[in-house]
């Protein structure tokens, strides 16, 4: 059964030595001290730990079951989530106008990375909550608000987000549900959607789904769909519940993975819903959340390596197999632990870097967001946009890959369900895919985000990669292992975008089909940077005397692994990016 | 529900037309021209395709049961075990002496990648008698051979293989299994083995068990393990089955994937075991077998990832979603197929790639197997022990990358199990665990194939490589493509090995730090070198004024792919091997 300790020394690392978050002027970051934080996240913590780890292996054994229209969850889910309800953790982010502690996302990605490392499943109940309750509140009515918003922020209501179809996935042009105006107001939902996470359960009181549907006569593809709030039970204008409301879950589906979470069908017969923002104009409304909503699944990708790595970590040092080939490690016992081979010592290594690594990163996004949320600050913003399908898609890539390294490590026993590393791999695997496929994540990097506002964030990411590292030349401990390869690495990154600059305009698949290679590309320098940031802080620790010595010193190591040896996959994703279209396009497609 | 389409034309192109297996010397292979091989490969092909492939989901689905000691195996199994044991599939490659029919490994291997494309689970019953039928083959008494060859040969009885203990993997000295002699010549056999493939089940008379285990008194570790045949029935004098033997399964392992398979906890009590070859040499009798089961695993990787890309590349046809971004491409849909998009044809490109690159690969080491058994060419026997680890390694490592990028062509659909896109990813999970994990593999190579006879295989690894850039040099339309970056390539292999032989003296760590980097370095310029052959026999069939024109653009194509995006990948190996043991090492084990 797997274990999970919370990385709280590292969480504070990164949010006070790094980031600094306590001397930002993000309004609302001069409440976050290591005090406050370090209770937060040791409470957080404590639930992750002790309620939501045992109930992994349950959530992932028992599944969902659906009966008579009613959506089962496993065992102890519901208990754990009346615990984290109690423990108002779920309005943590939320505004105090509808009941929530108003606290900034930096806070609650910390949380939140805990609580998916505990219990990925369980967490969608609330993350998609989250979602919907971010939705209403940026574009639904004061009405619709003060309706809906208290009871999601406590999650007493759960919240969907409904936007696949049968036929219709990343291509929401397709879509065909409708949404009739019934003359009073609201509107009557019709239609199929599909993979609808936490869409029937038995966790809370009400269900609010978020339903994207097409108002007919209005403009065909994209450009005329609209948002509206379609409450599993009608809520009363004393805000008790009335009637059920017409949409029934009509199957479950079975899954790889996250098999706690109920992936639903949901039908919708003339449902009433009510319209959230303007009409036709329902995918902006959608899009706010989704770029929150990225950042949550990078971080998801995240959080599973994390916890696939401690398991894998812990087995490595309690399994004796082998000896150590120069000379014995442990001469008391029949063989070694495993931990002691090079290449086993190789494959933690390169989870350990990435995870810190992947952990500052999607830390520093998050301080982007509140920055642009908080300060309105469109710099920080405009970086985070275009950071966001890097969050997303490499740390979910990576992620995946480091969940299949840990299992690795168990040889045949990781292959076993009973070690819980085979758990990992197949819930990590999901991140990859929902919100936005990783290749739609390239897609809109190197075909939107890239070149958006004159290439303007780009050339600041740039810059702030080269302001730091012209700011720490003079450091020669940082040199030669952090600035020297990180240099190299944004010059590949530089290198790439000139390329894409300057084929593009001529055949747009000489960029596009180097999509995918520049996303883990500019994932890399990314986290070069981080590395760099963190080996800086982690080096003024050591000179101010710091007493954690070996705290420290291992962040060194782990970042000169990093630099070593991850990094430099930079150059081969840029001789891939410029060896351009035709290798890729070369092969028409009826050839295949 | 997946289909599976016998890639017929490959596998004779690779037979014929790149490895000219018909104008060998080796014995046997003057038998194998293309009306002979093409018509074993058709009606293999058909009982992969209509026999096997409908069964894959369904084993997925049911799995096997443990009832009252027996295995029932999933709905279908053993009908279709019937039909290929009487097509005579079982004994392909077996000595006819034996009732097999005494075809080279090149055309069993050209089969069983078919039927392992089509269902993993249910070929591994068949392939572990093979395994254990090799073992009795060449280390078993005549008595022993004449008991029991014939009916594994036809898969009446099928074989496993036992040397996994609860506390023992990898480092098999840690053994504890006993066998006691019983006075009369026969042992008596104590202990618990897992992760027993095929351990028990329904579909036959008699199960061979192998089981490695210590003669009390014996040599302490490796040196001390002896071979057994325990058969689950006694067999009589007269050939008849006699009494249950003291060996029963006491558990079915709740696995990640192969569910159609059984993986046993196999418990012997004082069983009754004959002797293999001689006390207490087992572990070279069992390496006999391994070097086959190997090559074995290599091709199952290979096989999950060709039958994946399949069914993949159908879903990208048939998927509309989206617009080709340089014009639309099906006017009179509401989309495009998805095999437009760049970043598809990306993926579906570095799948393809792999899966004929690696076909030619395997069938290559299939002839050097068949070079050192039946022609006694000690070369390629060494050629082939060095390139083992590789084939097992490589193979798998990308054939589960490859099953891991077919399914993300499928978005949401692919997380479904319904599509089948999981249960290749899960299957073809295991073949980088199993009959030595990757790392092991690695170790394999860099700490013993790689320096074995004074790297005389290596180097001839080497000049073979360069033989064929120079003889084909003159070739301008190789030359750019194919034979420079295989150059390069080949010599960033050299480069690695060059530097784990000036450090691994100093330093072990030094070279086993780059082991998995470089059995990854290797792979690609096999898969290079592949390559390059193919594009030669392509491009001398087009010069030849071969009709199927569009079939040798396509393998051109192809390879173009493989040499321009994935065969760079030896640059970054290469810088990660040299960056030495420091990054790895740096951090003390306790430290992490």
């Amino acid at each position: 059964m797997p274990t999970y300790t919370p990385p709280l020394k590292d969480l504070e690392f990164v949010l006070h030595e790094v980031l600094q978050v306590h001397e930002s002027a993000t309004p609302g970051y001069n409440e976050l001290d290591r005090d406050f934080t370090g209770a937060i996240l040791e409470e957080a913590g404590k639930i992750a730990r002790d309620v939501l780890t045992p109930l992994n292996t349950v959530g992932d054994t028992e599944g969902c079951t659906l009966e008579n229209g009613v959506v089962h969850t496993p065992t102890g889910f519901k208990e754990a989530f009346d615990i984290v309800r109690d423990g108002g953790w779920t309005g943590l982010g939320a505004d105090p106008e509808f009941g929530g502690q108003g606290m900034p996302y930096v806070l609650g990605a910390s949380v939140t990375e805990m609580l998916v490392s505990a219990n990925l499943s369980f967490n969608m109940y609330q993350g998609l909550t989250n979602g919907a309750y971010e939705a209403i509140h940026t574009h639904g009515s004061d009405e619709l608000k003060a309706t809906f918003l208290p009871k999601m922020v406590t999650c007493e209501w759960t919240g969907t987000m409904n936007l696949t179809e049968p036929h219709c996935g990343t291509d929401l042009g397709l879509m065909r549900s409708k949404a009739e105006p019934s003359g009073d107001g609201t509107y009557k939902i019709t239609g199929q959607k599909i993979f609808i996470s936490a869409g029937e359960h038995d966790m809370a009181d009400n269900i609010i789904h978020l339903v994207l549907a097409k108002i007919p006569g209005g403009p065909d593809g994209v450009k005329g769909i609209s948002l509206f709030i379609v409450p599993k039970f009608i809520v009363n204008e004393d805000g008790s519940l009335g009637n059920r409301n017409g949409v029934v879950c009509g199957n479950l589906e079975k899954k790889m993975g996250i098999h706690g979470n109920s992936t639903c069908v949901m039908n919708y017969d003339e449902a009433e819903g009510y319209l959230v923002g303007e009409e036709h104009k329902g995918l902006r409304a959608m899009f706010t959340m989704m770029n929150g909503a990225r950042l949550g699944v990078g971080l998801q990708g995240l959080a599973q390596a994390s916890v696939a790595y401690q398991n894998a970590l812990g087995y490595t040092r309690e399994r004796l197999q082998g000896r150590d080939v120069t000379g014995i490690q442990n001469p008391d016992g029949p063989a070694d632990p495993l931990i002691v081979h090079p290449d086993v010592r190789r494959s933690l290594m390169e989870q350990k870097s990435f995870v810190e690594g992947g952990r500052a990163f999607i830390l520093w996004g998050a301080t982007l967001l509140d920055a642009g949320d908080l300060a309105d600050d469109a710099d920080a913003e405009g970086l985070l946009s275009l950071m966001t399908p890097v969050i997303k898609g490499f740390l979910t890539d990576k992620g995946f890959d480091m969940t299949v390294q840990a299992q690795q490590l168990y040889g045949g026993h990781g292959y076993i369900e009973e070690t819980g590393a085979s758990q990992f791999v197949r819930d990590a695997r999901i991140a990859m895919i929902y919100e936005g496929a990783n290749g739609v994540q390239a897609l809109d990097l190197v075909g939107r985000k890239l070149a958006s506002d004159g290439g303007k964030h780009v050339l600041a990411f740039f810059d702030l990669t080269k302001t730091f590292i012209k700011e720490n030349e003079g450091e020669t401990s940082l040199k030669a292992d952090f600035l020297d390869p990180l240099k190299a690495a944004a010059k590949d990154m530089q290198a790439a975008a000139m390329y894409f600059m300057s084929e593009a305009p001529k055949n747009p698949n000489a960029a596009l089909a180097g999509s995918s290679d520049f996303m883990h590309l500019f994932g890399h320098v990314a986290l070069g940077l981080m590395w760099a940031r963190m080996a800086k802080a982690a080096q003024d620790a050591l000179t101010a005397g710091a007493s954690d010595v070996a705290f420290y010193e291992t962040k060194l190591a782990t970042g000169r692994y990093y630099m070593a040896r991850s990094l430099p996959e930079t150059a081969l994703r840029l001789a891939r990016i410029t060896s351009g279209a035709e290798p890729v396009m070369g092969l028409a497609a009826e050839a295949f």
